[in-house]
């Protein structure tokens, strides 16, 4: 089963958003039975993420979601804690975890300093995971945050364990696209949390081969879309957060491409930050002097982060493997339902 | 000390937020030593809130806020469970325990149904109370919604306990103002949880006695306001979405009337619901015929919820009690440094 | 030369906008030398527009585009006058001739009655086309809109005239679907100013030709794109100002399917309303009673607006013929450069 | 007749919005009988717009508008032209001769280089103007642009010439503030023209006189606003365009604190530009390094645009003259109804 390459652009050398210098990411799963789900932690940078911001900005394609913190984030252009992913019952719990987190490294937040804002985004695994079970604790943030490291598992691992994307197993994709501007490169990292789209949309690489599945699957095309699919945009240009929206907003190409209509239920939402500049929450100076990208040159990373997007879509389904949760419910992965399916794209 | 009176339009009833026929207001007070926080939810109407939804809008002002639920609620114009207000660090805590509440009572929420979408709004009441203590749980919660009822407590109260306001005590305030259109009287309902200002700007009905009030109390005016306010406004008239966004955008006027400037480290927020309307979450038919106001005819609503905002912000200073909390902090009520706010204006 | 046809979902007999009841479209093309450009106007009925207004709301995708109109349309949600494109010199002399009709309709405009909101779009087609002309004047739009049928030629007419879309002859396309929701058949329909893209990004149903096409043209892939798209979505589906700013976001999903990534220098504005509903200027009562689909029903809709725009977009193109020009510039028509385009997908 | 003094922070020389250095006004003012209305121009700097942007961004507090060149200008965070305020059927010719003005002293535009966005607002003033009489041309935009100075008429003047404010004569109001951060001075200058606002809602410097004023002049208060405001901010403080978004909301306490609650039929619009970057057109180096304030000291410049803000529709008021226009109707100004005011001031 050859992995579809999306686009003219070359990757970083992991193809994924660690190819972004100093991003790592953690995973902590959750696989017992009824309880499918996880959390999925992406770091902007290894020191103190409160204490030494990142410019950042989100577009919300469409708002049936329950992300936590974007409210602040759209309106100073900072991000200041690590993003977590998790499952949409799992938001509360996971936002205290973090203002933990953080209150332990700064004792500072809330007595002498401001207050945190972590930025905490959720799909609905409700079909394989028991969401009831609120399964989701303070400990398990912990592990995500500490199993952080640029080499990570993808598919059905962390937030991704319950995800099912286009009516196959989803999850954690990853991918990576080098943008030339001026000579000079600027890498575009991007990660999904994938757990949208019905099958019969289902496009790889322009092939429309969901209609084709949906046959093989006997499946409905009938079931409506209660995903949703988060997609963390890291970049290593020197974009501020005005920048990093139209980025941002750009992930919308890689959704469509794949064949995503953004469905009313899904709460598609794309978070994006730059780690070419840091923002320090006591600054020593009134005045910065921030590097940024002439606006005219920014072409090159909408490409990228449109291909990257499309391509760690493709990941997660290529990545996932076949998960069996709550009341027997079942997700094939893609591998089990179609490892011919190069053949299939040429019979279509 | 008499409380200025806003504005020529009557009031209800109560001249409160609960004369919005079906709404209701609990709290639970946290008052221990360096504790003083607490919870106060506003229930749309007495069913099932998931189920039957109201039409509801968002209108962010300054977005220095960590406010979770209103990305959905934005997009989708509804309201779906309790408006739960507290302090920072307890939003992950009180988003659980709705998400908790709403399946206790709906519990094929999440399975056979989508998510739920609580709406939790916060300030940064740290100068009292000592938000690493973590104090707010989700019993917490449950106490404020059992005792919502349309009689409720103002000032250092609930959410209110340890909020400070122009630097002097703040916490709940409420007010309501009656609008007539076309003959008809529409209610406009106003709860804030009011913990912004510096004291040098307060202004009391249009008069500027902040000055007065600091050099009395010697504060500095150098303060950076580490602030925000919440508005919550209901109302019977039939608007949708839209028209709400635009009635919640109108609370700007009552704040800044007050003194307010939208500081930078305020998140000033109003969110605003109609009890007029009931969306099915499963609707019995695919069109549906909701009452919708004439557009042309909105002002007296827009006058109303200014005078009912700016109303419910003096009804939290004047109501408000002097509080003592951590490490010895104290906010002194209005009604302790000012029970001559009459002469004092007079001498302005 | 085939035309791939995109999707599952049926058209409606026209396959064009003016499927949708009551919609017509008209132009007045300038074709003289260095002059090459035009007006497009859509009607959304029959009767008076400023009279009896419909919902609509706009989605901006790319900012980078000097529409007139959208800040009241979106404050709104109404559309009171037939949408004009052109040119981007040109949008002030249509906007004054639009008003100027309005007025000649209605002399209460701006005495008894409240001012006019027209809207205008516009395309950059300086490539072709003489800007600094000035070309387009009031009695351009008066024959545009006398012209207006449910019949009208695509391609290179109108404001299409001089408009490039990836390298190639763009300009005006359509296209429409039929969505069944709940046993009941609405349509969707499109057209399109298609100004965008870059030669080598181009997809057509899926198939990246784009790069083979850009050998056979031996056309440099580093030109900038200083395109645009303006997509004008009808309905005759009873949907609300919210919810047809969803529908129009969800024209981003089309655009991408044909490689557009949303460049810099393209402004990318959707213009959405629906036909189902009329609102007055003047309303006989104060509380209406609109018929609006329940919100779990709109997916179809978000699916044909999808396919239709894909669709508008590749009718664009297939509709277009050469152009020459400005300074001896050329636009070859995609029927001119790939009549065998079938051949070129089959050996890609 | 004392004209009230709004806040405590020093003002610039001019109290005027060009005590931001470079900034400059002009006016033409067509006074003819029915033909009651004009021009307003303000010009960010001495050189070049088009080519030396400046970082820009607008709040839209009501829609109600038809403003052209806010799309772009909120997209791409930059101002390319002078700004110019008219009446509203004169949009489009206004925005016409400034492309024009663009051209001339650009040629490259439209050719070479990108397309200009020119910034056009507009307020309604139908009342003493006769809107159908198009009585504004492309030679009153030259005789404003050319007119352009440090020193500029206000009231009754320019784009102000016809407008009405709370029932009275208003017009253009000028102010400016001193801000001090760090040490260092920055100056907040504001423009307005002022067309808002019903007489009873009048408050000055907190005073709510204008219920007295309304029984003096027997005037009706049942009048439905159909006005609007523009604010223009300019200020020399190293803001970037998100910054300057949020020094344009903070103009909404300003317009509230004279008693504006922004109604309905009133096209509530701030636009704000810093004068203290220049933005190329064509880049010279890919990344720039703007300076930018720190955050967390932008409360001093809130505070200053909502005091100028007050200020300046405080001065639009006393510095506007009585006008008579079409069809006899005619405003009142201030100076002529309540040449007492400090006595009527005392006596509520």
């Amino acid at each position: 089963m050859r992995i579809p390459r999306i686009g003219d652009l070359p990757s970083g050398p992991r193809d994924s958003i660690a190819d972004v210098d100093g991003v790592t990411v953690g995973h902590c799963t959750l696989d017992a039975g009824s309880v499918q789900t996880g959390v999925t932690v992406i770091t902007p940078h290894a020191g103190n993420a409160f204490l030494e911001k990142v410019p950042a900005a989100a577009c919300v394609m469409n708002g049936f979601g329950k992300t936590a913190g974007l409210v602040q984030l759209m309106e100073l252009g900072v991000l200041e804690s690590p993003i977590a992913l998790t499952n949409t019952f799992a938001v509360g719990a996971v936002l205290t975890a973090l203002v933990r987190r953080s209150v332990a490294t700064t004792p500072e937040i809330g007595r002498t300093l401001s207050t945190v804002n972590p930025v905490v985004a959720e799909c609905n695994d409700g079909y394989l995971n028991d969401l009831q079970a609120f399964a989701v604790g303070e400990p398990h943030v912990d592990q995500a945050c500490e199993s952080a490291a640029t080499t990570f598992a993808r598919g059905a691992v962390g937030a991704g364990r319950g995800m099912s994307c286009f009516g196959l197993k989803g999850g954690i994709g990853s991918a990576s696209r080098t943008a030339i501007i001026d000579a000079s490169p600027f890498t575009i990292g991007v990660l999904v949390l994938a757990n949208f789209g019905r099958l019969p949309q289902l496009m790889l690489a322009g092939r429309r081969i969901g209609s084709s599945l949906a046959h093989r699957l006997a499946q409905s095309v009938a079931t409506a879309e209660q995903g949703s699919i988060i997609v963390v945009v890291a970049t290593d240009a020197p974009v501020d957060a005005r920048q990093l929206r139209r980025i941002a907003f750009r992930t919308s190409a890689g959704i469509a491409r794949t064949g995503g209509t953004f469905g009313h239920g899904s709460g598609d939402i794309a978070i994006a930050f730059s780690t070419a500049e840091r923002i320090a929450e006591q600054p020593v100076a009134s005045i910065g002097f921030p590097h940024v990208l002439a606006e005219p040159l920014l072409d090159p990373l909408f490409e990228a982060v449109a291909d990257a997007t499309e391509q760690a879509i493709v990941d997660a389904l290529f990545s996932a493997t076949t998960v069996r949760g709550r009341d027997g419910h079942v997700r094939l992965a893609l591998a089990d339902v179609a490892p011919d399916w190069l053949a299939l794209e040429a019979g279509q």
